[in-house]
């Protein structure tokens, strides 16, 4: 009897749409539900799913689901594939993303960071950040 | 040139050490970095890394990595294993967190939720409940 992952990881963005906009064509994410109004649905390639609500409706009593939603810049971090980061970095600048950071890693990680139409920090790593 | 999977999943908490204390002791996740007063960090089974921070603090300027921080509830979703959702709700019980919802879907899947000290809505998941 264990948790063996995090099967959905939630952002918010009062705009769903601008927001799905982002992750299906800039991060080229794969759309499964919606959007709507409410929320967006991605199916990462590991199995786990990334949701997009808007707050003002998520947090509504009365939905089908516990009520929740945040305001404020969330934070996400993505994995990609070994060799691949920089091509990320010429590709973001190429779709007119501006790169907020660029950050080595003291094990030798990597990660560049950009920001959602929402605001939220979305962070694209090459390698393990943190304690095995 | 793609992006595998969701790295880092945040939640927030003004209490980090009462969330910190919710998911290595209730939920069993395995704590690798912190807890603190800004953040702390687990690793999941899968690789996958939760990370919970205090949004007045993550939200400074200046830290080593962009600002984020988010205040209201924010939602988070875990695989457990097949067979072990009806194990998990006694458990729960049994620690004193009141299952909030149970939830079967159409697929097959199920799903309860409770709630974290800070608020989040937490679902724990049976089988997948989106589309492939």
């Amino acid at each position: 009897m264990a948790i063996t992952g995090v099967y959905e990881t939630v952002l918010y963005a009062a705009d769903v749409r601008a927001a799905a906009a982002f992750y299906a064509t800039v991060l080229e994410l794969r759309l499964v539900d919606g959007p709507d109004e409410l929320a967006v649905a991605f199916r990462l390639d590991d199995g786990g799913v990334l949701l997009i609500f808007d707050p003002s409706r998520s947090s509504l009593p009365g939905r089908p689901a516990p009520s929740h939603g945040a305001t404020g810049a969330g934070h996400v971090a993505f994995s990609v594939e070994d060799g691949t980061l920089d091509a990320w970095t010429e590709t973001l600048r190429e779709r007119g993303v501006e790169i907020e950071l660029e950050k080595p890693w003291l094990n030798g990680g990597r990660s560049i960071y950009v920001r959602d139409p929402a605001g939220n920090s979305v962070e694209l790593v090459e390698g393990d950040l943190w304690p095995a």
